[in-house]
Order: structure tokens, then C-alpha cells, then sequence
């Protein structure tokens, strides 16, 4: 292997090699402010999760040093992320209680399935598998999931017992459990969420008046958090409420992220393995949109492929020391950029703050109320709830709205796993149908010019024995019978036909059952007395056609280009063999 | 209603006004040879079904009634085929034994669900989902059927007991049951199958030769097996063998087909409801492959939706008749067609012969051996067998080939359920692998012309600040990101490039992902000083693009016409805004 080799699968190797001292100030300044925002984030999503809060911590440290090893984005930042730790508590929630070791295990178990699924994927060059998730279908999606995760939340603000992967499920839960209500629970919380709604949408605007620098004032908003963890934390201890009732965060052990091993029963590996692909997936396509669009900013380059390998590793380490499924964040990744992180090197600094913070910190959460964390986790996800997206593929196509209404609706009532699969599944059979049934144009000669447009929208010149048909689409199995179909209604409507052109300009593939309706066209033409001809033929398809019969017997020719075929055919009125 | 609306749904309202006496002779000679040639195939195929070989006989007469007044095809003879009866017997077979009332009833419940889907698929006009099997998945799964038909029926001529729906069970049940071969059924049903190969093989060149018409030499050989009936009967009665072993068709009712009710046991119905959706497609493919095939030689057209609602009449009078899962058959439809019928009246006659038979010559075939049927049967379907298909389509194109060989092998190793439905989803997701990496060519001025090629494939004139790029597939979601790349890619590796054309003659298609695509690639460029613009795209897609705000941020213009294009941009030297 060449050093060449050893970079594409260690990028490290290539930065890591031009390290210095700018780098390292921008890392170092970075490093601290992510870490900050991370310690209550990482808690927050693994109450999310359903998983103890030491869990988020060690979810942050191992995966964060691996991707900086592996991955190509230079500030992505990777760790627990609401999206994914909502589809962990739904995929370990219907197999094992919350709460208990088989749960913890479990998620262990989900993160090494994912990890080794994305480093399988990433090996392969199966990178583009992700982009069958569309983008309205993942808008749709993460805006249900922003739904569904604030919903499920309520239940610390309100301070009962509830619980259900669907709206529903959530909604009769709470319902059935109100009665339980805890005042005080529901003070604290409700007020840590008016407080950090304040912070987004009053403090921002205060701040920017004030002509402070744009990364300060969301350096400003993004300790919001950690204000309402400390004055609530405070609270809970000085009152002693948590003998009134308040759910507290409680004992958190001192300490490294333990080494673990995920359980390997052939039982629980037969129950992750879907919602571990599905975890990959959206976990992958999210990280992904968020490396591009830092990428694109600072003209880098984010190698799809290497990302998976990157991202596999993260998750293999985190079910390695007691993390759960992890991927690259959007809120952190832009924290990271924008306080000016250089190098994955950053990252590898925040690993050392949370490290010192799961050692030395964390006795001090031992108040915090769960309360607060729920209310953080609301006021993150309800800003990526965005229905604009319904009323945007509305205006532009029906077939992509119906894919994103279907996976919003069956987000929100069948719960993640069925609605992001409802969403793929929309938009494939959406575009197979409307590959069968093709758009044909009868075309004509602009005037003038050696071009070709449709009769029905521009003025065209076309003679009376010659039909020029320009098939819009590729030609394969879905439509190969509508092509059949179309060309002897054609070929039946006009009596003084003797030839007729199919202007190949947009069929970029003709498959096997094409290739015989083509031949079936070209004998029961012959047999009507037409002749069939074919016109700008790509380079791909006529190395296919050139494998079959199809050319010899055709009754007519190949022109290279539209014009030539309608000046050869101008003059004479075809004798048909 | 008018008249006119009638004929959509009553054919029969169309031809039945201009029958005369020439029509009703040609119809008459075709039906009675249709019938001789009919009766072993229906008690044959019941065989193969599991069913009673009345059963067989009363699934050709109301279905042929029924297709005579509601088809579109003039020549269709509707009835027990093998394929269908293999897989009415899968599908039964799993859940109830063969030999019981139940058996029969779930026969009936199949026949009703099967005809009620295809009623559907008619009324709504979905006959194009018939499409999605390619050819090759069907050419491949007659194949891989016919063996297992065959496989299936050596169990009577070998005169033991063996059951299973694969190819590995059926050989794994014969070789266990290998040691009870009865000789006397061996002998008679290896004679049979020897003669009717020899008929195929050796009688049809031997007619030729004396000079009879082709119609004459084809009503020779398809009245081979009726020959082997009477031989074989004549020696079972003849020298009892019955009781040496031999297995005889025994007692048939001597009867008109009864009236019967399918069972609407909801359990039996889940059960049976996906192989009828799969035995209704199937059937639907095969017969309307028949139908096209034989209406092209006189020009005649089909409609594909109204034969869903023929064949759907079909199958529910086949449920309510004593029947099973009927539909139009390829070698009764070929004699039929050979033999002179005119239109469907020839339907009703065979139909008034096969009752005629029901009721006077049952008792005739008491002593029909079972092992006679199985000859005619594999005879037949070995004639389906056909692995040319493979070597076909691997010439043509590897992806055809995958979908052939999954379709052969999986229906052989895991039954025909399993093996249609691969055989679809193969050909699906190759055609997705594909669209998602699409081609994409740089294209140039053939010189003299106002035609762009490939300047990999033909001699073109290109400019050096101007890149031309063809997109060769329709932009959605699979290929989104992939135009994202390539662009970014070609952007970076030449330095002068202030110009780019996307050539959208190929582009069928832009969905809301592309729409994103294309907006953040024309941001991307206009970040590097290059300008986006987009020629020849057509109508349909301009309609779409009009409905964002591409149009108004595209940094280039949309030009009608590639000539155009580069023709406005060959002196500028852009100047980017």
C-alpha cells in the first residue's frame, strides 16, 4: 500500500501532517465552546434514548476521536443526536424495558449493528444507497420526528409517567396519566422552556443589537442550556425538592467511559437488524447534509464513501464504552465551524473537556431535574419542525408531496421506523409510474433551424408522410408494452403515413423487453407498410442495440441527427421492402 | 348509457350484430377440434392442480362463456393453464391437504379472489402493473415453472407418492419414496410420454412430408394425447390394472358443473389473497401475451384493461361453477386460432362441447391412469422449457441477465411465489442502481451542423471557457446528489471555465430533490465565478421548473436550443454577476 492508500482510509494522515500553531489556537477556542454546549446536549439525548445520562457523555468521547481519525469533514462534530436517539428508544423500547441492563445492553448491541452496517457500506462504495431517501421525504420526516420527540418530553415537564412510540400512543399516555400531574415539576419545567424559547427568540436579537460579533451572540444563545441546568440545579438542591416529587438526574457514576461489550444473542441481533439499517441510514444522511453544506463554505470536498467509514467507526466505538447509535449533529457541527475549528484535531479537544467533565462533573448534576433536560430537548427539536416543506412540494409536484405527506403521517401515527420506510417506498413506486406511462411529443422543425420541438407548443414545420416522435423517457420493462401500445395508435391514425422517426434524444436505456417491443414495432410496422426509423441514438444505447438483431432487421435507417433524417426522407415517399 | 359505452364493457354487442353464416362455420369447425383437444388438457391440468379431474372440465366451460361475452380477444380460449394450476397448487397446497372438501372450496375462494382482483385492476384501468414483469423475468419463470411441473408430475409416472413445491423437496420426496415404484405404472406411463414426445418430434415432420395442409398436420398432433387416452385406458380395462397399482382416475360425476360457493372464511382469505394477487398477474401476463400475439397477424387490437375485466368474469364464474384459477391459454388459443374461429362464439361451441363431454363421456375415463395425464402434461411443458432466454439476454445486457438468472433460480429453489415476486424486485432495483449513477457526456458542435455529440465519440468543436455537459437520465432523488458532485467535480478541474450548459434534452423528469440539486449547484458555481445555464429542455419539465424559483437565480439563461447557447456565449466572455 502506498502512502496514497493509507490516506483514503486515514485522512488524519494528510491533515495531521500539516498541523501548526494557528490550527491549533482556532481548535483549542472551538473545542471549549462545544464542549460546554455538549455536556447538557449529550445528557439530554440519552434521557431521550431512554438510557442513563453518563450514557450521552460516553456517547460523545470515543465516537468524536474515531471520526476525527476517519472522516473527511473537517468540523463535523459526532456524538448523540435527537433524531437517532429517538429511533433508539423506539427500536430497544419494543424489545426490552427502559431502565433495566438488557436495555443499556441493548443499545450497545444497536450501536455496534449500525457501526458495523456503515463500515460495511462505506467499504463497498455503497455511499449512494442514502440518496434513495429524497429530500422532501427526509424534511418530512425529521419534522415528525421534531413532533414525536417534544411529544414524547412532556412527560418530564409534566413530571408522570408516559410513554408510546406513536403521537398517539404519547397522547392517550399522557392522557390516562394526568391525574399525576407534579406542581412543581411542571413550574421548574415550564419555566426552563419559556426561559431557553426566550433565549432563541428574545435574547438573540438583544444580543445582536448590542453590535456584538455574530459567533459571540451564538455563543450567548447556546449557553442558554447550561444557564437553566445551573439556576435549576440550584433550585432543586437549595429547596430540596426532589422531595416534592421532582425527577432528578440522581447518582452519576465518576468516571472514564467504561470499556463494554454489546451483547451478540443471535435473538437481539434478529430484532435490531432493521431499525439498525434504518438508524445507519437517516443517521448517515443527516451527518452527510450537514458535512456538505460546512464542506461547500470552505470549498472542501466530503467523500461520501470515506464518511461511512468514518461514522462506522464512531459507532462501533461508542457500543465499545458505553455509548449508544451516534452521528454527526447539525447544532454542534455549526457551533464547531463557526467558533473557528480548523482541523478534526477540535474535535479530539472536546473529547479530552468531556472526558475531564465525566470525571469531575458530574457529581454536581446530581440535582438537576430531568424537567430541564426535557425542556432543552423541546426547544432544540420544535426549531426543526418545518411543514413548509407540504406547502412547497405542493406548488411544485403532487408525486413529491404525497411522498412527503405519507411519511409525515405515518411518521406521526405509525411511529419512525414504518414512516421513513413509507417514505422510500412513496417515492419509488411514485417514479415507476411515471416512468410507465411515458411522455411522447410529436415533433417538427423550428423554422429556420436544425431544431426540433414539440407541434403542440411551438410552430413547427412537419411533412404529412413522415411522423417524427420524440419518446421522453428511458425505454425499459415498466413501459416497454405503452411503447407498443402508443405506436400502433399512431401508426392507425394517419392513412398517409410511410415513415416514422423515433427521435431517441432522451432515452438513455433500452433494456431487454424494450428492445423486443422494438422489434415488434418494426415488424407490424413493416406489415402496415411504414418503415421505422431512429434518430440521435446515444453513444450507450447504440452499444447495446448493436448486440441485438434489432439493427439488421430494422426497415428504416439511424441518422445521426433529427435534421438528417427529415431531409433524407424530405423527397422520397418510401418504397417499404 | 350510450351504445357506445356499452361496447367498452359488452364486446360481445360489437361482433355479436354482424355474425352471419360463414362466421358461424368457421366457428363451429373450430370449436369441435378445440374441444377434442381440450378434455385431456382440462382433466391434466386438474391433476396438476390437486383438484378431481371433473374439476378441470367445468373450469373450461363458464369461464369460456364468460370471456366470450366480456373479452377482447376473438380467439382466447379460457381456461385451466399449467402455470397457474402449479401455482394454485402451491398456494392451496401450504395450507390444506390435497384430496379434502377443503381443498376443493379453497380452490374456489382462490378462483373468486383471484377474479375479483382482476375485476378491479380492469374497472380502474390498472392493466399497466401487469408491466412491471419484464420479459425476461417471465420468460424465465415459465422456464423455471415448467421444470417444476415436470419435476412434479414424475411422482405419477414413477406411481409413488411425493409432494413439495421446490425443486430440492420434490427430488428429496421422490428419492425417498424411490423404493415402492410401481412397474406396471412405470411401463405405461413411460410408453406414454414416449409417444407423445414421438408425436412432437417424429409424427409432425412424417405428416409434413405427405403434403397435408399445416392445419391438418397441427390437428394430427394435438390429438396424440386423446390417442394415448384411449391406448392406455383400452390396457388399464382391458388387462385390470388397476389392480396391479396402477392409479386410475376412478368415479367421475356424470354432471353439468355444479353450482358452487366459495368459502369467505376470513383466515382462508388472508392465506390466499397474496398468491391470487400473484396468480391474477401472471395469468393476466400470459394471456394477454396470447392475445397480442394472435391479434397482431390480423390486425385487431386488445384492450389490456377490458381483458382484466374478461378474464376477472372468468375466474368468478370458474369459483362459482365447480372450477379453479382459469386464464387464456397459449396452445388452445393457437388451434383455436388455426382452426378457423371467428369470434368468440367459438368460445360458446367448444364451451356446449365440453358440457356434452361432463355429462356422457365421464364414465369412459373411469380407467384413465393418472400416470397417462402426467405424460401429457410433461410433454407440454417441456415445450415451455427454454433457457435461451439466458444466453439472450446476458449478450444483451448483464442487468437483464441478473433478473433472468434470480428469477429461474429462486423460482426452481424457493417455489413460484418467491420466485415472481424476486424476479420483479430485481428488475426494480437494478433499474434504480442504474438511474442513480446516470451518464453524463461532455458534447461538442459536429462540425457544419447544429448537432452536440460526445467529444469522446465523435470529432466536435468545443471552446475552452464553455463546458457543454449532457445529463442522460431524468434528475430525482437517487441521482440528485450524484449531478451535485460530477458538477462540482468538472467545475474544479478547469481553471478558464466561466460557462456551463447542462444539455436537457434527456431530462424527463425534475423532482423537488433535483429542484434543491440544481439550486445549491448554482449557487456553488456562482460562488466560483462561473455561470449555469440550461438549453433544450422540454416542456413539461420548463412548466415544473416555472413553479420555483430556479428560473429567477439561475445565473446563466435557458436557451431553446444547444446551437443557441453556445452560439450567444462563444464572444462573451462571461462576466459574473
Amino acid at each position: 500500500m502506498t502512502l496514497t492508500t493509507f490516506t483514503r482510509f486515514l485522512p488524519i494522515l494528510d491533515w495531521g501532517r500539516r498541523y501548526d500553531r494557528d490550527r491549533f489556537i482556532g481548535d483549542m477556542i472551538a473545542a471549549v465552546i462545544v464542549t460546554v454546549m455538549l455536556i447538557p446536549q449529550s445528557l439530554a439525548y440519552a434521557l431521550l434514548a431512554g438510557l442513563p445520562p453518563e450514557a450521552g457523555l460516553y456517547a460523545s468521547i470515543a465516537p468524536i476521536l474515531l471520526y476525527a481519525v476517519f472522516g473527511t469533514s473537517r468540523v463535523l462534530a459526532v456524538g448523540p443526536v435527537a433524531v437517532v436517539s429517538l429511533m433508539t428508544a423506539a427500536a430497544i423500547g419494543n424489545i426490552v424495558d427502559s431502565g433495566t441492563a438488557g436495555y443499556i445492553a441493548a443499545a450497545l448491541t444497536l450501536a455496534f449493528l449500525s457501526g458495523v452496517m456503515l463500515l460495511t457500506l462505506g467499504v463497498l462504495r455503497l455511499g449512494f444507497l442514502a440518496n434513495f431517501l429524497s429530500h422532501p421525504v427526509i424534511a418530512g420526516f425529521i419534522t415528525a420526528s421534531g413532533i414525536l420527540i417534544a411529544a414524547s418530553q412532556l412527560r418530564h415537564i409534566l413530571g408522570i409517567e408516559a410513554k408510546g412510540h406513536t403521537l398517539i400512543e404519547i397522547a392517550t399516555s399522557l392522557w390516562y396519566h394526568l391525574y399525576a400531574v407534579n406542581p412543581v415539576t411542571l413550574v421548574l419545567g415550564t419555566s426552563a422552556t419559556a426561559f431557553l424559547f426566550w433565549v432563541r427568540s428574545g435574547l438573540k436579537p438583544l444580543l445582536e443589537k448590542t453590535g456584538l460579533s455574530p459567533l459571540f451572540v451564538d455563543i450567548g444563545v447556546k449557553t442558554g442550556p447550561v444557564l437553566a441546568i445551573i439556576a435549576t440545579t440550584l433550585a432543586v438542591w437549595g429547596f430540596e425538592l426532589a422531595d416534592q416529587g421532582v425527577a432528578i438526574v440522581g447518582a452519576v457514576p465518576q468516571s472514564l467511559p467504561p470499556l463494554t461489550l454489546p451483547s451478540f444473542s443471535p435473538d437481539l441481533i434478529s430484532q435490531l437488524i432493521v431499525p439498525a439499517l434504518l438508524i445507519s441510514i437517516i443517521g448517515f444522511v443527516e451527518s452527510i447534509s450537514v458535512a456538505q453544506t460546512l464542506a461547500a463554505k470552505k470549498r472542501q470536498r466530503i467523500d461520501p464513501d470515506q464518511e461511512l467509514i468514518g461514522l462506522g467507526a464512531a459507532n462501533i466505538g461508542a457500543s465499545l464504552t458505553g455509548g449508544f447509535p451516534v452521528t454527526g449533529g447539525f447544532s454542534r457541527s455549526v457551533v464547531n465551524y463557526d467558533a473557528g475549528a480548523k482541523t478534526p484535531a477540535a474535535g479530539a479537544f472536546t473529547a479530552i473537556g468531556l472526558m475531564l467533565a465525566a470525571l469531575f462533573l458530574t457529581p454536581l448534576i446530581h440535582y438537576l431535574p430531568k424537567a430541564t433536560l426535557a425542556a432543552t430537548i423541546i426547544v432544540a427539536v420544535l426549531s426543526l419542525v418545518d411543514f413548509s416543506i407540504l406547502k412547497r412540494a405542493w406548488s411544485f409536484s403532487r408525486a413529491d408531496f404525497a411522498a412527503v405527506a405519507a411519511t409525515i403521517l405515518l411518521t406521526l401515527l405509525m411511529g419512525v421506523e414504518v414512516g421513513v420506510t413509507a417514505g422510500v417506498a412513496t417515492s419509488i413506486l411514485i417514479h415507476l409510474y411515471k416512468t410507465s406511462r411515458p411522455h411522447m411529443a410529436v415533433v417538427g422543425r423550428v423554422p429556420g433551424t436544425e431544431h426540433f420541438r414539440n407541434v403542440k407548443r411551438h410552430t413547427v414545420e412537419t411533412q404529412s408522410h413522415v411522423l417524427s416522435l420524440r419518446v421522453d423517457e428511458s425505454l425499459y420493462f415498466p413501459n416497454a408494452r405503452f411503447l407498443e401500445d402508443q405506436l400502433a395508435r399512431y401508426a392507425a391514425e394517419k392513412e398517409e403515413l410511410t415513415d416514422i422517426i423515433l427521435l431517441f434524444t432522451a432515452v438513455n436505456e433500452v433494456d431487454l423487453s424494450a428492445l423486443e417491443s422494438l422489434e415488434a414495432i418494426n415488424t407490424r410496422l413493416r406489415e402496415s407498410g411504414i418503415r421505422l426509423h431512429l434518430s440521435e441514438v446515444k453513444g450507450p444505447v447504440m452499444d447495446r442495440l448493436k448486440r441485438s438483431h434489432l439493427l439488421q432487421e430494422l426497415t428504416g435507417e439511424i441518422f445521426l441527427s433529427q435534421y438528417e433524417a427529415v431531409e433524407a426522407l424530405a423527397n422520397t415517399k418510401a418504397s417499404v421492402p
